[in-house]
């Protein structure tokens, strides 16, 4: 049975899939009864889009799935979901969200568990690591996205 | 000056241009400094998207604002903001949200006012009619919609 570190590590591959393509260094993985349905990471840099966070790159790759099947998924990411992704999240009803870490930044975790939402966090050296490397050299472009958003 | 009916009727322009490419009517528009910087509609039947609602294609197809940007700006849309595009908002920082509607479905209109977002529901008959004639001929599809929300 593969347990949340395995899963985990396929949403740090999506990550790192990221950092490759020049992209930010967050990625997602959708899990389905113990099966991966579907990945994602951020697009920013890459397709320029501001709606296409790693976790929403992840839903939107899914397709067009029943809500049956939203209800018994697990969303796997490497960083705790902003305000929209977390919305997101509770549109579908997804009942289980497992994050890599939440000290980059931590989004409204506490909407989730009100919305019903299970918000485990791993809390995994290796998530900090990747995103605090990306942000010490990619300062400029970080800044950048934090004065979009307002954090 | 326009007023918000000039740019609710450029959302619903929006909205019958997804119509006419054989999708869901709900369109939007963002306004800044008075302006109409952006645009977007429903892509769940054109491009199989889950994630781009009309807000969010509206936000997306704005490309990379600065934050300085968003919180000057209007986002006007045909339909009340579900969970999601709500986020959107809300991790943006758009002050100001004008709906056509929100009789054919409702979002969570109180966590944008707690979250400083003002919200003005100009309850317009022409959108809650392109919606109820919609979903009248498309009820199969409107039903596995709100099957995937769970509405």
């Amino acid at each position: 049975m593969p347990t949340h570190q395995t899963f985990m590590q396929e949403a740090l591959r999506e990550a790192r899939k990221s950092l490759k393509e020049g992209g930010i260094p967050i990625g997602a993985v959708l899990v389905e009864d113990a099966k991966i349905i579907s990945r994602g990471h951020n697009q920013l840099l890459q397709r320029g889009s501001t709606v296409l966070h790693g976790e929403m790159d992840c839903i939107e790759n899914a397709g067009r799935l029943k809500g049956a099947d939203y209800r018994r998924c697990t969303l796997y990411t490497t960083l705790s979901p902003c305000e929209m992704c977390s919305g997101m999240i509770i549109l579908y009803k997804i009942p289980r969200v497992v994050i890599g870490e939440n000290e980059t930044l931590k989004g409204p975790e506490a909407l989730l568990r009100e919305n019903g939402v299970e918000v485990l966090n791993l809390d995994l050296p290796e998530c900090r690591k990747l995103m605090g490397d990306y942000i010490k050299t990619n300062s400029k472009l970080w800044d950048e996205e934090m004065e979009r958003v307002g954090y």
